[in-house]
């Protein structure tokens, strides 16, 4: 156990004496150390290698006092092992034979976890080792839908008419598909618990592009069984997905110890939406850190107190920008803290 | 008045024999017709053109027999007419003198849309003329956040951090950006509904990208002003924004008879929410149109039935996508008419 287990006991909603804070993409460009690490290999090199991936995820623990390390990886690296070729340019990630066909479907593998992304169970293990139980290790994976749609556009899309016409079109063929994303990825999510993560989050970036009908019927139940993989394994799951405020109940459905919010909801309004039976997590704006000190402490303050004292993981509403300045991601971690503890105390003095 | 009032009588929540139904962007790209009069001209120069926009105006009309013609025109056009150098390419829009400074705020006009947008009138003029009262026509504008974000940007974006840091950095700047903005959209509209438009759209395109605090200051008393010069021309206003369905109850404060949705809420989830106040418009998945007709058909059906009979105008949740069949718009068009009509006969034969 993590001696500190603040986001561990926030998982469960027990009181906690602050509120624990991460930051999506916390391990990145905004920051110098890794810039520094990343002149020297490129990303996907450095996703696969053990100790870089490693000393790159223990930056933001030692530099901006975060409540925990999230291994850095990638969401597209097990569609890599399912056989697909991946690459990255500027416009984003790209799949070279993206699937469209049935052939497409039956020639992806089911990879062992310890064999083809044996890197992350390494990477996890060394980070494990290094952090020395000072804060949880979030480990992740991304969505059976996410996953899909990356490969069946193959590239990126404004509107995802080809992932939606696959689904349309030949449904059989897209449970196919997923049906394998998810033994993939649960199976992922299973070694990466055994390799020591603590707890971990999916990341389903693209399902707040589903209509709710879609959404139930091409999303959710995948989900439900990453959720339960999870507790297979005995680790929380969080689950997070952009552009999905009206579909926060659904999220909450599969057994989620917590639910991320994007920014474009209030979290009270969340709360009132989804009850105290899970936690919530998220959700300040990252544009936020661009604002001037004194209003930025104003927006921690009032997500705050719209989230309560109990199960809620502050974060930001998406991953931290690459112009961030580190110094603003640092004061606004420091602000969590002692603001959180501080509302504590008012509300501990109140009668 | 015309003949075809269903979608006034929408507008004004009475009820409608059958449920209004246009579509977002029905005069484009997937129309060969369109594409036949695009042949011959680029986008802009069709813009400016006010017999070619008022043909294709009148196309979806005819072709699909919708309830409502919109102008042809762009967003974009009034920014333009400010002092700005607009273009189009593969990305999409773009200027090659964004706003960055308080001298570029400074060198923007308020047109007179009688001068520099006169062409948006003549092709109203004409349109109208030509329509003879068959549906009623509809004008339109941007929201002026979305255009200041157009403006600031001066490109597409993923985050709009450019936009927001202009917002966070430059408050008193933006305020005179936006005041500049509001006073050109106001005239432009009260201009199109004098010159025939019988109702109107605004179009907050980006709004959606703002968390609900800077919604209510960067957009919200902005919109309220375009709404009151709809009413006091009197037009009723629809206002559309996407990814926005955390902010539907504040954009039904502006005073909007319409608020549109996108595909992402259920309409009963909207009306629950925004009470019997104000009017939905929407809000069919894009891409529902490339579902069999059954499948299509069955959710065409299930939206008529969120929406209710009276109060709703039935659209796409965005705009109509360029791959999408002509029949398939025509045979949405169809069934909303049969469906609704249904609708209604099944609910007045229930005690």
């Amino acid at each position: 156990m993590p001696k500190n287990d603040l986001l561990l006991t926030a998982c469960r909603r027990e009181p906690t004496p602050r509120t624990p804070v991460w930051i999506m993409r916390q391990a990145g460009r905004y920051l110098p150390q890794y810039r520094a690490v990343r002149a020297r290999t490129d990303f996907l090199s450095l996703c696969k290698s053990p100790e870089l991936a490693a000393e790159v995820t223990l930056q933001p623990v030692e530099l901006l006092g975060v409540d925990a390390a999230i291994i850095f990886s990638d969401i597209l690296l097990p569609a890599e092992a399912m056989g697909l070729s991946l690459s990255l340019d500027d416009a984003g990630p790209h799949f070279a034979d993206p699937i469209r066909s049935a052939a497409d479907v039956a020639r992806l593998a089911i990879p062992d976890p310890e064999r083809e992304l044996r890197f992350v169970g390494e990477a996890l293990r060394l980070t494990k080792r290094e952090l020395a139980e000072r804060v949880p290790l979030i480990g992740f994976t991304g969505a059976p839908f996410t996953l899909a749609a990356y490969m069946i556009e193959g590239g990126s899309t404004k509107n995802f008419l080809r992932t939606k016409r696959f689904l349309y079109e030949e449904p059989r063929l897209a449970e196919q598909l997923f049906e394998k994303l998810t033994q993939t990825l649960a199976l992922s999510l299973r070694a990466q618990i055994r390799a020591g993560a603590d707890l971990v989050q999916v990341f389903d970036s693209w399902g707040g592009e589903l209509s709710p009908a879609d959404f139930e019927r091409w999303s959710l139940p995948y989900l439900s069984r990453l959720v339960e993989a999870a507790h297979a394994e005995g680790a929380p799951a969080i689950l997070f997905a952009t552009g999905a405020s009206t579909l926060l109940e659904r999220l909450a459905r599969t057994g989620a110890d917590v639910v991320g919010l994007d920014w474009r909801i209030e979290p009270d309004v969340a709360r009132a939406r989804l009850g105290a039976g899970v936690g919530i997590q998220g959700n300040l704006d990252p544009c936020a850190l661009f604002l001037p000190d004194d209003e930025l402490e104003a927006r921690i303050l009032d997500t705050l107190r719209r989230a309560g004292p109990v199960g809620h993981i502050f974060n930001l509403g998406h991953g931290i920008l690459p112009p961030t300045q580190p110094e603003k991601a640092r004061f606004m971690v420091e602000r969590v803290h002692a603001l959180s503890e501080r509302l504590r105390a008012e509300r501990g003095a109140t009668p």
